[in-house]
């Protein structure tokens, strides 16, 4: 058979494909290639064409860079929301997790990455001038007045969260960044040292 | 957003779409079409050709009932394996598995399945007629010598052995069973009883 070494065949060339999703190696890629094919054809077909659809019509806000099918996403074009506001998130992921807290109704902008010298991410690549131009020129016509740094806490979002930070302050931009602490449920003994110490200077 | 909730566009029809395959729910479903759509657009549109092709291209093969682009599989088509063996194990990964032990040379039948009557898994669908005919009348011209049961040893697995065994046995077939012992490479200390028991019952 050696399938799963040369994919010579339209399964094999299934197996291999499926090795693009994050987190599935070959064992996986063909145990999801068997139950596609034994169980739910129909669904396999559905995935295939909405792969498709998405590679072909999905781009980025012009807005707030997050993905969207339309020039500015449904977020953005929400006249509810208070455009004054802006939130800085790392990932699509991101907002998605800030979005279900239901407590923020501003705008967002999404860096799609993370200040990381070590991978080649500088400014440009967090696309650091359309946020400027976002911050500074906005086309919703409504002047920013707090800028939320909600990137992560690992050294690279902090680290982003700082370039961010330093810039806009130096505009006069009022810049707030998300809290650290202990999560809701901690337990102080079983918190690590460095978020401790972080929550006690974070006191108020 | 609502993104996870109700698929109304592209993202979240490919995120509802992504959930067919197993072990994916929500979140990886989430974190996997974000990280197609942002890091390997082209990786997403060959597993998009992949899927079709797969889903209109693979059939059963006629012989042996795997997957296959052919009639006759690549490997009941093979001149050099010996077609008086026959081993039956219950799925193409199975299959796999014992063609990579490079232990056996025979030819085989896939069940597609085994014998479950709770889930609605009888005779019927695990092929049995058809698994019969290719004993009964190789299309193959060579008399079965020997029929090998490498179904799994759960109870469905068991329940599917006895079940085959006893049918073959009664039309004067040998049937043999893939033995079950201590795993190469273990300890008594940390085997479980069962398996220790069986190991004993079937010393030679």
């Amino acid at each position: 058979m050696a399938r799963v070494e040369a994919p010579q065949d339209a399964l094999g060339r299934l197996i291999e494909a499926l090795r693009v999703l994050p987190g599935v190696g070959p064992k996986s890629a063909q145990r999801m290639a068997f139950y596609l094919l034994q169980h739910d054809r129909n669904g396999a077909a559905v995935l295939a064409q909405s792969l498709g659809e998405a590679v072909d019509t999905v781009g980025h806000c012009a807005r707030c860079n997050t993905f969207s099918e339309t020039q500015i996403c449904s977020t953005c074009a929400d006249g509810r929301r208070d455009p004054s506001l802006l939130c800085i998130v790392e990932t699509p992921a991101d907002q998605v997790m800030v979005e279900q807290t239901l407590s923020f109704k501003g705008n967002y902008f999404v860096l799609m990455g993370r200040i990381s010298p070590l991978d080649g991410m500088g400014p440009n690549e967090i696309h650091f001038d359309r946020l400027l131009t976002r911050i500074e020129n906005p086309d919703t016509g409504v002047p920013i007045r707090e800028v939320v740094l909600a990137t992560n806490f690992t050294s690279e979002g902090e680290a982003t969260a700082h370039y961010i930070g330093e810039v806009l302050k130096a505009k006069g931009i009022k810049v707030t960044r998300i809290a650290r602490g202990i999560p809701v449920g901690g337990e102080l003994e079983y918190v690590d040292a460095g978020t401790l110490a972080r929550a006690l200077m974070d006191r108020r």
